[in-house]
């Protein structure tokens, strides 16, 4: 692995799957438990043109490429400093035959226009509204986290224009904003398909939420089992270490 | 009590609540947990009027009469035998001051309107679609499980009728009809405000929602810690117990 692709700055991550690895900053935003949730959730066939929006350090992306037989993942991001750190780890896993990372924005319908469709498209997008909180609307952080560069329709007619047909968006989320997802997918003719919740344990409320949705799919919502991430002693859940690909170390 | 006005083909069933009992049906349509459930969940205060809509035979006016202190509790079914059976209830458990059932039709909104406006509407409908295995639409079983005599658009505009200004309305339903639920519940401007899940158990999806809405009420839907009915022994766990208030017995 070249590890001069990583600067100092900058911390290189294991992703505990296949020897994949991604570039982050030290301090700034890093991936959390979302977005590894989030590509668990998503259902990759063989084969599948992936397109993975608000992709940041382009975590998803790496993940899906390790658990999958996608032929071809392509993570959009608005921030040039974090294409550019997703594009290193892109050298770095020597995935260039399957990864690539595009700077653009996602109300750029003609961009999105440009790129062959998606058989599956995934988002981990800001989760607060604009207007809750924000000191400085420039800053990285809350260009990740708050809906500044886009609302939560704009990424959905994201995934509406870049969908095939009867095509599937995979979607993280707060639970509060679950009534906007739901009503904003219906407007844009993409059906909640299946929703899986996610609780820090089984004594509290959800605070991640997971929905699949179906680009002119018929109405039928199937639940999933709950996710605890911590078991009663606080320790992480057998459920997450599966899914961290942990269960036998 | 007067057991006399129990029939030979009913039984007597002890809600456990204040000596609250209620007539039902030997055989034919029995109140589940769900009703129990959507009882708890309603935040009823002191001096409420509350409207109780798919009343059957009663049971969430008879619930709500024992925990909470509305002033006046109407129940209103649209198959009489259920109604003359709940209001043989109320004379059985003296509750004639307090609630009282109407039998009518809720998508008779004329109706409706004659009633006085409520502080909070429960309603626990037929979950299936009219078109989902249906022997005998005119079985008293298949009304009250089926969206025969009303869907769930009918119900909601009901609640929206029934309601006084930013008061709120509580429902118990299947998961797999949230989506619905929402969006008919926005077209109808009763903002989702409110939602617990019911699972078998920690390892099961959710096979019961409840949710409360806001008559023009603002965007913010707050989710609950997570209801399971049964423990890792496959006994009711703490939580029925104490919503059954069978913990101290």
């Amino acid at each position: 692995m070249d590890i001069s692709l990583v600067r100092e700055d900058e911390s290189l991550d294991d992703l505990q799957l296949k020897g994949l690895h991604v570039i982050q900053k030290k301090e700034g935003f890093r991936f959390g438990v979302d977005a590894v949730l989030l590509a668990n959730f998503a259902q990759v066939k063989k084969g599948s043109k992936v397109v993975d929006l608000c992709s940041g350090t382009g975590i998803i992306p790496f993940i899906i490429a390790g658990k999958s037989e996608a032929a071809r993942i392509t993570g959009i991001e608005i921030q040039e400093e974090m294409v550019e750190m997703a594009q290193r780890s892109v050298q770095l896993n020597k995935l260039e035959n399957k990864i690539d990372f595009i700077k653009g924005d996602l109300t750029n319908l003609e961009l999105l226009k440009g790129i062959s469709k998606a058989d599956v498209v995934t988002v981990n997008p800001p989760y607060k509204l604009a207007n809750s909180g924000i000191i400085n609307p420039s800053d990285k952080m809350a260009i990740a986290r708050h809906e500044i560069c886009c609302t939560l329709e704009d990424v959905i007619i994201a995934c509406r224009t870049l969908l095939n047909d009867n095509k599937r968006m995979y979607m993280v989320h707060r639970p509060d904003r679950l009534a906007d997802i739901i009503t904003l997918m219906r407007k844009h003719k993409i059906e909640p398909k299946r929703i899986q919740m996610v609780h820090p344990n089984t004594k509290k409320a959800p605070n991640i939420v997971l929905v699949e949705g179906q680009r002119d799919g018929g109405a039928f919502l199937k639940w999933e089992e709950p996710i605890f991430v911590y078991d009663e002693e606080g320790n992480y859940s057998e459920q997450i270490n599966k899914i961290y690909n942990r269960s036998n170390q």
